[in-house]
């Protein structure tokens, strides 16, 4: 099975944005055993969109496409794919209530524009889209005798990724026949890098098939893939275990959770499991951390509150860390991440306190205390327990770090 | 001009790096006035690259390769390049001298293998390479009577990024007879919509060259960008200005900056053009909207801090919000969010005090308060304005829209 990705958008033509998708799209495809020969990329242009749909599906069983579903005159996939196809666009009664449901709901006007959105090439299956207004589509076709497959996407990553998941791989591999069971089991892993990572499972990322594995690093997480191919998904789950139970032994407590966990939702679990509750001391991070805590459903019952001390002022009569500490070893010091971790579970009433300081640049580092130099202090059952950290990166990457260790801190504090 | 971008490396194929070369090339290639139409990624293999030079050398008057440029068995590129180009390759003194100093310099082995980046197709003009081994290339060649160029680039973007700029762009624009200049324009849009801008500017939208302009759009976000081509960069401003006049007048106030502009940077400048300083309340945002506030480098002259008010202990007993409000009203109320916004502003002691409470969800909705309510209310000279939303999708999304928005409340009352 070949398949080709083809990316739309003038915004990759001039460069204004990074083709996330072809690598999301060519890395799922890799994973599932599909071989990719090609990547092309074309503007929102309907000849030239055309040429590519048809070139692929000369070269290629299966022709993704992403981008150019929105709901203005320039998006205009729906109607090159129709003009590859040799079909007419039909429109379709079901996308027309859900996009005005959509609109409804967020309360903006049901114009002519976006109804645009609601065509597709005649006999197409449509994905109906979680995130968004454009609609997926599955086409089957003919090519010289051969049966061929095109599905487009919608471009925001967001919306594509779920919907290549849950919509079009189940159809795709279903409609190709393709009779062996997969089985993803994805191990989530805390506080090294990929290299690290890389170099204690080397051998394991060299497998082939029918079990494989693959690293994928993101800012404070690396993921482990593990990929099984057999005839029945029990059999596939069995072949993948014993390589899951060796990369939870060599990683031990740095293993935070599988599949759709993240740092936050492993915290949550554990909070809720030892029944304790919780508060932030935030600067450098501005509330980042809160954020990334807060953007799992259900952590309300565990999550007190946080307070964002940015200037030393509020760090003093607000938190009520001493003027002394402030003056004598300064705002970004192990003594002021301590009284902050003690002051935010004192005013929240919580089993835990976190807290945060550090300097997240550009500006304000020296000699002494460099951009990049943080403390994280955690404070429970009476004992703190203050730790300094240098993370580099610019400002963005330097206050992620800084929120995921704390995160993670207080995970490993939970597992005691 | 026309040009054609394509990436050659497996490693793309399976998705295991991003495409920043494309990335790179496009943009560079957008400001000097070339169009891009395909950009095209291929693996390793000797047919398939000759095809797609071939292809590249059909429809462009010039294609630019990276990649596959390396000392091993699978770099083919030169390989490649001298089939599509119908010549044989020779082998470059100059760059077998060169290799063997930086080999000699680094300690390395001079093998049989490296000497595979010595050769390359006849008549062609060689870059040398400042950061590598692998040397690049320039050639001349001809298709159905027109003059066409190919140029072969290294894959490692700290080698090829000053090999474009110094070595290949200079003789490629001398060769082309190439003066025009590109200027590129962004005016960034927030509270409203892509389709509700591109109905107001939808003539823009299919302006052809040498001044067009383009949509784009992200959460709470939508930007307008105007490419403007002329004899000198003096004269594509000039062209581009009557654009950009036109669409400020057009959006007004709903403009809140241009190029690298974000909302909380324009934020930012009007907080220090006024002399004001802020603090937040926030519920349902969890500490969003402070973070993308402090993600702005310079606001901690102006942000006091945040209070993040999950729970409803929390809004009464440590922000004041009155028994009775919560009681009365709930936490998700105009009244609730009046009482924070005030609190803010009293704890703190900032100028202005901006509270956000609602329901992210996916649960805690109902008929009279369903998921995506909020309430947003900024306190300012001793007034409170409040004001009632509906935002739909999940709870990331309402938690992105509800932060952003009211940040947007904020720049925008501080335009009065």
């Amino acid at each position: 099975m070949k398949a080709e990705i083809l990316s739309i958008g003038t915004e990759l033509l001039v460069g204004s944005i990074l083709n996330t998708n072809a690598r999301f799209l060519s890395q799922e495809l890799a994973f599932r055993g599909v071989d990719v020969y090609h990547q092309h990329t074309v503007g929102d242009n309907v000849s030239r969109l055309r040429e590519a749909i048809d070139a692929g599906l000369g070269r290629a069983d299966i022709v993704i496409c992403s981008g150019g579903l929105g709901p203005t005159e320039d998006d205009v996939t729906m109607e090159a794919a129709a003009l590859a196809l040799g079909v007419p666009r039909l429109r379709s009664v079901e996308t027309v209530r859900r996009i005005r449901k959509r609109l409804r709901q967020a309360r903006l006007p049901v114009g002519r524009l976006s109804l645009n959105q609601t065509l597709a090439p005649k006999g197409a299956t449509l994905f109906q889209n979680q995130f968004g207004t454009a609609p997926g589509i599955f086409c089957k076709t003919q090519r010289g005798g051969d049966t061929k497959y095109l599905i487009l996407l919608p471009g925001p990553p967001k919306e594509l990724e779920p919907m290549f998941i849950h919509q079009a791989w189940p159809i795709l591999s279903k409609s190709c026949g393709e009779t062996a069971a997969l089985h993803l089991r994805s191990i989530k892993i805390s506080g090294l890098t990929e290299t690290q990572v890389a170099e204690k499972v080397g051998p394991l990322l060299k497998r082939r098939p029918p079990v494989t594995c693959g690293i994928y690093a993101k800012i404070g997480v690396v993921e482990l893939k593990i990929m099984s191919k057999a005839k029945t998904l029990e059999r596939a789950k069995k072949a993948a275990k014993p390589v899951e139970t060796f990369i939870c032994r060599v990683f031990g407590q740095r293993v935070f959770g599988f599949d759709e966990d993240t740092l936050p939702s492993s915290v949550l679990k554990l909070l809720r499991k030892k029944k304790l509750s919780l508060s932030l001391a935030e600067s450098c991070t501005g509330g980042l951390a809160s954020h990334l805590l807060t953007s799992t459903p259900g952590i309300s019952e565990f999550f007190k509150g946080s307070l964002v001390a940015y200037s030393n002022q509020v760090k003093n009569k607000i938190l009520g860390v001493s003027a002394e500490t402030l003056k004598k070893h300064g705002a970004v010091s192990a003594p002021c991440a301590y009284e902050m971790a003690l002051a935010a579970q004192k005013i929240f009433q919580s089993s835990i306190g976190l807290s945060i300081t550090g300097i997240a640049g550009p500006g304000g580092g020296s000699t002494q205390k460099p951009v990049g130099l943080v403390y994280i202090a955690l404070s429970k059952n009476k004992q703190v327990k203050v730790t300094r950290h240098f993370f580099s990166g610019s400002r963005d990457r330097i206050q992620q770090k800084a929120a995921l260790s704390a995160i993670d801190l207080l995970r490993l504090s939970l597992l005691k």
